[in-house]
């Protein structure tokens, strides 16, 4: 098993996402030079989906120049890089172009007009894409389920097959133009654990060359458990755990692969004098599981104070500040890579034991009570409990439950809510 | 009196609006050198919002660079040059930055941190115009009152105090930054026409430099009269008297002035053939009105058919088709420019001599009642069939009748319906 690749999410420093709009190399070689020198390996990347094609039929040349030239820059820096292909969204804010929106306002995911202008940005991208080795693969783009769910502020209403739909063929349509890479797609955790989502389970681990995972204990777990505490790091790992889950319980490839494509560590809940530690430990027992390909860091560099209305937290997760200068928690990932590059040397310590797995409640195929292992229900705190004792036990439905022999039963506990949660973001 | 100006706005043939997310000088060199060999005298531009100010708290310095290129190429050209503020509505589309917008959800003419960033926009671009003398002002934004209107399908709700405050607030920077320039605001004419609009009548005529007048056929006179019918291009000139009975029944000063600001030639309403007849017409028929400024022809160049999802008239109003060759509107006001530009010509023959004015019900000062003279109305008719014979007659309420001895009284016409005029344009 290769060792898993570590990177990061590549938040420019100078401008934000809103540098694409009027693109200076130099300042991204910088910023890309900064994050190869810290030791990862890769870099995934979020062009603003208005900026690349403002027009349904106008797919903006200069804007598409614009990416490779950062996708050339990763290169020479020795990076790997992947790309989000419609952003979309990002840090609670929204880029959807004019010709969707008021008098446009058409379904970003059922439109037929919408969808083919999608796939011509992917055929233009994915084509320019394919002459680069580096390129590991496209994102379809960053969270765009959200849009299809139930609290948007501005929801594009969608079925669970229109949703499964959509990301197949906009997975098959990148993979004919940039073949031979890993293509994803991407949400975050209300996949898992919203009971109406539209994206369900079932697309996280059958679509896509490999399941992706988000992980932010901002949406229950940092609510539930409290600012610092050492289950917070232990979330990721849990949100591998529901992967395997439901790649178990679906009938997916035992190969298939899970990619931690993002992490970080928000305010209030990680501080910044224990954010290094939160890190490290994430990224351990991400690493640790056989499933996991690749740990992807959010994000690179700090969000710059002078930039208004991020919430709060979003300010902060860089693995350098908005000077640039390497923050303790990029040193502390630098010297993780470093141990983990090293041969001969077993991360975290001995590999770990299979351990019997820790029971939860059936679960129906469609996804609709994934509630129930939500980060404030009682399947996540069993669960961290033991994993905080050196136990991070795999997940398994009741009717599975011969495996489980001498665990406590809690098929029956209650799902918690978790409507709640995007408060804590926006 | 000087002659009235006569300009037009410039939607770049390369590209559209669009263009200001990727500019290039020489194309725009090439359009404006165009639009000045035909004899017009000034442009009016449209910055994209979300382009300058892509974050409340940051306006990009490319962007404010590239308006600075294109305001700088019209003075090469000896155009002079208005700059619209906020785009804002263009052409059925909306551009607005992602801070506004979804999760981010403020009211763009009531919020304060919205409204002060919009002020600190006005004060970068204008000190930056200020140091350019052919700029003749700024307007707030193209017809940006739309978005409060009760059809609008984003609304942002505004009350009749706020919209006065809004416009009269942002004018006031403008003018400290710009200064000695003449500023305006923009509507379209459901601000004459729509009862519960909260842009009022009173708004129009005592806010800025001078009335601004858009002039579209379709909003209502089109469907009234029919394909090519030649109360059409009176339709101008009846928005004119419409603005200058406003000013008389509010009290506004004598010498106030007019700009029709846009006006064009929409199919199916006029047709490509007699388009150049159309905008003879509405030309001579405004600028023999003394009140008339300037007038600017609705568009300089036709947008691209590659360009998808605009409504079909928005195609065709250029003065330049999409390959930059003069149309024949285009050759029939440089026609007319060379003919009023000559001394000693007076345009469209004598000076019209003063008319009786046509009597029309008593108006509320709110314009809660301001519908009675829309374009599907009695009013219209009434004038646009007298106007048809040459007696183009101003508009007076039956409260000052006593000018109006011996016209027919249609105080007692009904008001029409406007509320589906939207339907025409979107």
């Amino acid at each position: 098993m290769p060792k898993p690749m570590l990177g990061a999410n590549y938040t420019p420093r100078q401008g934000w996402f809103h540098s694409w709009g009027s693109f200076e190399p130099s300042p991204v070689q910088e910023d890309l030079a900064q994050i190869a020198q810290l030791g990862l390996d890769h870099v995934r990347i979020f062009p603003l989906w208005p900026v690349l094609q403002p027009s349904r039929t106008l797919i903006s040349p200069t804007a598409v120049d614009d990416v490779l030239r950062v996708v050339d820059l990763a290169g020479e820096e020795g990076l790997d890089i992947s790309v989000d292909l419609l952003q979309g969204h990002l840090s609670s804010f929204d880029f959807l172009p004019a010709w969707i929106s008021t008098w446009h306002r058409r379904n970003l995911f059922t439109d037929p007009d919408v969808v083919a202008a999608q796939h011509e940005l992917a055929r233009v991208l994915g084509t320019e894409l394919a002459r680069r080795p580096h390129v590991t693969g496209m994102t379809l783009g960053n969270e765009i389920g959200q849009f299809a769910v139930s609290y948007h502020p501005d929801r594009h209403p969608t079925t669970s097959e229109q949703a499964t739909e959509w990301t197949r063929a906009l997975l098959e349509t990148v993979d004919h133009h940039l073949p031979d890479r890993r293509h994803h797609h991407s949400f975050d955790d209300t996949l898992w654990f919203k009971d109406d989502h539209p994206f369900t389970p079932a697309d996280a681990v059958t679509l896509g060359a490999s399941t992706t995972v988000h992980s932010w204990v901002f949406t229950g777990a940092g609510q539930t458990f409290g600012e610092g505490h050492p289950a917070l790091a232990l979330y990721g790992r849990y949100l591998v755990e529901v992967a395997d889950l439901w790649r178990r319980e679906l009938g997916a490839p035992e190969d298939r692969r899970i990619w931690l494509q993002e992490i970080g560590a928000p305010t209030p809940w990680v501080d910044a004098e224990h954010a290094p530690q939160f890190a490290d430990t994430s990224i351990r027992a991400a690493v640790a599981h056989p499933a996991v390909e690749a740990v992807t860091w959010w994000c690179s560099h700090d969000v710059s104070r002078g930039l208004g209305d991020f919430p709060e937290v979003e300010y902060s997760l860089g693995l350098f500040d908005e000077h640039g200068r390497t923050k303790p928690i990029g040193e502390a990932i630098g010297s993780l890579i470093a141990e983990l590059r090293a041969e001969h040397v077993d991360v975290g310590g001995p590999p770990e034991q299979p351990l019997a797995p820790l029971p939860v409640p059936a679960l129906a195929r469609d996804g609709s009570d994934r509630s129930v292992l939500g980060p404030r229900g009682e399947v996540f705190a069993t669960w961290a409990a033991e994993a905080l004792e050196g136990r991070p036990r795999p997940l398994a439905t009741a009717d599975v439950g011969a495996l489980a022999a001498g665990s406590t039963d809690h098929s029956s506990s209650p799902s918690a809510p978790i409507n709640e949660r995007r408060a804590a973001r926006c």
